[in-house]
């Protein structure tokens, strides 16, 4: 019922007779996804959306997953990203779909396929311990088309490991800057680079960090244009994002 | 020093003899901003980042602001937005520089000028409140270039008034939900729209919304993909941000 | 778009070629509101949701507020309601619209009219100066047709207040209880009356009451059966849900 | 001695010398309750408050749970609630009393038996993972002797399929509506049915969720009319409300 | 309802027809209190809690407080307080009652008359700032007849200033110790004394002090016995208080 | 050197030439507690404060407590307390020291001996689940030698059960009120006696109860006089100051 | 009575007769600070810790202010740092004692002298707009006899401004990093230098800052080693810290 | 490149002839630090920052931290502080380098060699339960070659036991507060010395410090000047400032 010319097409079928006035309502209501009852799984979302399929695993069941895996790959999906799924239920989904599993991240790849390389995203983090976000958000957007250069462990506290980057920086069409602890470093690459920067909070770190609130904070109040901010631990969302903006098309 | 080209060009002079080591030394540390005392202002700025010129005016004195505009001036910088600067400030702006000034966003134009109307960019709101963050984005957007279509009072607990704007929603390149209270605007045209979404929490409310903390929690919860946050209130931001996304070039 | 019969005619008179597609598409798009540029005023609401008709007045000029009342006005609408107005701001509406103007709630009937006196609604509060949010929940209630009484300064810390007023308590068919501080009424009273209890926390209070979060907390943490929660000095939205509750039919 | 009625009957059992004025005295203090030492058991609350008997399982041993449970089926109480119980818990009261047990709500019905299904509430979910907190509420609407119908997995973020299930959501007389994450579904249903909306934010998410947090700001925020909200993660809360508003009497 | 004796008496009245059980039950029903339409004054309070009689001057109008406190006198209450008064509201309240006004506490004296000066209490603040809820508190406790002495500025920081002022302190029946920021001062004079302490956060502060969350935090969390906290600046809460300690009757 | 008498006998000693100034100086600082490396044990603790000894056992080790209650035993202490130790660690304590263990409270009682039962406090709950936290403030006040009456489970949702046990409240010389969720029963006791209230917050409850922080905020803002709040989930802390007031002494 | 040597003289003097007991006692108690009633004026604090004297300016009128200064001037106090001190303020203590008054950190400098200018200490500013905290920090400073270098606007949204003042950071014994919003300047500080770094959170900024608490958070949760924070705004905490460590003795 | 030394030297090798411009750009940007994939190894730190080399052991495999470990002691690393490892890790790391591990702190010191006793430095706690922090704490100072005095359990509650240990308090060049609770150590101990105080709050407590907050905020309000504050449980930071500023070298 989103689409203007569907809607279009159908009222012409009921001019022409094609289509009883009821049967058209039951279509303008009929379900663009099938339910699985425990889950709407909507098939029209690429289309609509643009975007690789993605489960978010957290909160179902392995078999909920591999259920939903499967009736997505039975319609040809292919690269379907699996997040928050532990080690454990990516055994037991293997069984029955294909599957690469990457443990750091927790992401599985159902169905895995041919992929492009486009563009080019830049995932940076702060520390090592930022590498299992960092990872998810690099993943999703190599599983989306795109290629990444992840340069990890250059948090502004050795601002020189950071310079002595530059170059894949400078040459990015959007950079994912996950930081725990403090965040700084989405505001300094924000002030280096002249594309997008999507900042991910990440919950590392003690103290008052808060479970990622102090790098949150810290990233909002940016004072670098050009930032945004994903949810904290969202490496999903961040490398989603980053696909799309890299892959927008020029204006004509 | 943060140009790769430049660094390389200076170290050949060396070589060449054309400049000392010690002068090489002067100039990589040279100042690429002129020092007001008050303010270090960065004519690079526009070079580097791709951006129009800004003047933040929260927390600077109209006699700050009106230099730091009237030093951007002689270089020739044109539409010049000076942030947060309310009616008065801007009365005394005006005496010593050329300014539009927009009450609403509380927002000036320096040195107005020639400007294009590249791509599309949405700017929506959740409703009539949220109006002066609005039009921040908007202006900031419009002034850097970019055709702006406004969508006010679109907030979802009336959605028939959003799903009647869709076609301007469907052929955007970038969308600005701005919504307080809530925040479920941006999930909701999140859900519909295949470009990015910036989403912008304003402290418009009351009770329970703590300054806008509500709906900023809502947004970076959001369950759409493509969504990303800026600052409470930040309207500049947003509309900067959706700039560099509407102007992204495509790839080759 | 929202009413499946209004649908079903639509298509009916595609059919019969009273309308064509093309048309079709237009009306099930056309706005259900009237847009004066800075409000979509919707004047289906009243049918859709069968409530009285409603004017926020916080951020919003005392002209605009006289321009969608008039709207209102001329379309029918009584009785419309008009929150968080000021005496100022009533004192400009009231030279263009026939306006009832209590200063306490800072609420406003615009266009007056006659109005039922339905079941049975009592507005309860814990102190004295819980009275203005109070009193916004009653008006409102009154506005939308029904019988209320008032019982104010019937704090906990002195229970015999309350237990001296049971009997309005027992035959109401919904209560609004409205409390500052501890917010202990909405429990008391909960365990008390047998019908469904609407707790409004209010900002009255000092201390750590923390702008009303206090009496938010402990309304939601009421251990008493029945009760829920409305924003923090959300009288409005207390009446108007407690009238919906009163103003149930009866199953069959 | 929160009963006119009871009071002026032991009165006149005073005036007529059927009763001392001391065992008069003695029976008004008497308990309405048996005290099992680690809970006293109110028997008359199903009379005083119209509702299903309800253990809360939480902080109880099971013990105690089968000991409360089995003096309330002594006095002939049917389909009692046991909420918050886990499966280690529920097979042990088993053993003891008549127990229906239900893991995904860890919810159990102690003595179950006939049951009514009264009106129409209908349950939604903004997700799958939401379904622990919805399958609470249902149960308790369906064991409290209404007809409930289950909408899940209908967020927000696919706006079509909360659309394509227009027909039960408008013929309910009550909707719950769970979400965690950014809480939106609370606010778009409550615009589009005429009926109170009972929000239930959940815990479910992470990042800036904080523990249901966000989702409860945004509920308490929503724009719409006619919401409320319960505790997060209150399922029984929100189906026992339900049920009160589903069963109110019609207005004479 | 509160009394078992007047409850007997009423039986037995009944019982020998001096009282119909209709006139019972209302007499049972009837106001221990004044209602003045914005507030129910309650005249047994000093009866049923032994206390001088107080009007919580925040959110009353003078006329309000003048009418109560009028009630009061004429009743023959002596010393009311009335507390967070200010200067213009004081000399409205003036011109009816006869009124003593202390302004650094913004507290009056209605009917001010005799008191006695029992035992000893100890009002104690950390700084200079803290003096306007340390005299609310002092204030209190003197018109309830206790005798006070006041410690200002004896800080921790210098802690020279409190061991130099341990006679009083040790010879204290209760003490009051108020202080801002840190809110150390009632953990060191708790590990000092034995007699009980009431601790008193204020709002004084700057920073991270938040209104005076941090001194109630490191009160609440005093690792010295013997202290319990009453609400951010709730001077008066805390000479009431330590006026009850005080005038305890020792056991037989 | 807290003792203006020691310090003056001590002065006197120098002056006869009993001690030298050097030894004067030495005793001045000499250690009014035995030093076990691990813990500063604290021997003058109940001369100075007239307590009962109290060994906190949270961040100890079973060794750590066992040593500290031996060496306590030694000098004579008897009933001494030992809180928030688990059964494991009391198992391993009692191999060393004579020890009463109460599971439910987490609570030993070391070297158990003779104690009075004077005077009258009452222990309240709001529910069965705050059971631990009462019972560790009652046991507290038993061991300090007073008389304590527990009314568990009479929350304010069931007034009547609160109402039904008015003759132990009323007799009370200090109420200990417990109880968590929305915290009401503090104020409505409060309300009720005329003794001190101690309130003790608990952490029992779910959603957005927070850790206690919800029955915390309500206790603070409580509007009855005469109440006071100690720390979430401190029966110690409580039953130790109401042990405190029970035990004071009448003024001459 | 915090001084060892003073402690033994009097101790000496008792035996020798020179003194009584009683008197010693006395001495040993006696102020070390003048009593001017409204405060405590602690002339020994110079001695014991080493510092300039200071009035916190907030919290008392400009009577107390001028009160305490001539009290201090009269005993010979040079460079009274006066903090927090308003315009107005400082006009009416200018009457009475010799003032500099500095409007933007509202600093005044009573009874100005000489003064030394020892080691380097840098101030450094994020922006503009924390001048009036760097000012506080800068002229407590300079107050208590150290050289101050000013590096104001170094923010790390321009990275080029930071590096290119690398020459005084180098050369400083410690750095006073000021900065709001993200706070993100103290951790880059700190990786730079080889320094203590003292961070002054400020509460410039807006949105999502919260008063400061995004910096603070930012600043605490710093990745760089040597860094500490003071309180939100308190440059002159940072001052005295600053001096304190510019000033240390080195090692023999 | 952040030695202004390093690159004029390479600018006059250029001019001389000795390295061409490229490979001076090169040299440039070469790392100062060795990639071993999951982790930049810092080698420049110890003379950029003339600190002690540390592992920051959270979120680090035991095969990463070992790797990093031997990494640093082939290129002569001594005392090598390895923070946050558990005994199991520990276990697994002194398989391949020779390791002291401390489990209080759960500390591990790499590679022990010889070192210096300088200056002194106390590391004082609140209480016993405060050691982990305190330990982290000294033995950080001690493995940078300082002298630490350890005064554990000297809390505020019994001020005596701090009062007897002003010898070492009066003569370290810097102390570090360790305490939970409520925090006010600091505050007292910053009001007794004229050197430095680091103050660490810790998450040792319950009920209302949530994790530290509480003796974090007190920490940041005390009102001691000297005072500055690192993030909660941090005592790595806390010793590596205190070794910076007990080595501080003298003025000239």
């Amino acid at each position: 019922m989103d689409n203007k010319h569907e809607i279009l097409e159908l009222l012409r079928a009921v001019r022409s007779g094609a289509t009883t006035p009821e049967d058209a309502l039951l279509e303008l209501k009929q379900k663009p996804f099938e339910d699985l009852g425990y889950a709407k799984v909507d098939f029209h979302r690429s289309v609509r959306q643009g975007a690789a399929e993605v489960i978010y695993g957290a909160g179902k069941t392995p078999e909920q997953i591999a259920g939903i895996a499967a009736a997505m790959g039975e319609r040809g999906c292919r690269n379907i990203l699996i997040t928050r799924m532990g080690q454990e239920a990516a055994d037991l989904v293997a069984r029955s779909v294909p599957l690469d599993y990457h443990p750091t991240p927790r992401l599985g790849i159902a169905f895995p396929g041919e992929r492009t390389e486009l563009g080019h995203i830049v995932v940076a983090t702060g520390g090592t311990s930022d590498m299992p976000v960092a990872e998810e958000a690099a993943l999703t957007a190599e599983m989306m088309g795109n290629r990444v250069t992840r340069l990890y462990d250059v948090g502004v506290a050795g601002l020189h490991r950071l310079l002595s980057n530059l170059d894949p920086l400078m040459s990015a069409r959007c950079v994912v800057a996950v930081a725990g602890m403090e965040g700084a470093l989405a505001s300094v690459v924000g002030g280096l680079v002249d594309c997008p920067v999507v900042a991910v909070p990440t919950s590392v770190g003690y103290g008052a960090n808060f479970g990622g609130l102090s790098a949150l904070l810290a990233m909002l109040n940016s004072c670098a244009s050009g930032c945004s901010v994903v949810n904290i631990d969202n490496g999903f969302g961040a490398g989603y994002l980053a696909s799309m903006i890299n892959q927008m098309e020029g204006l004509q």
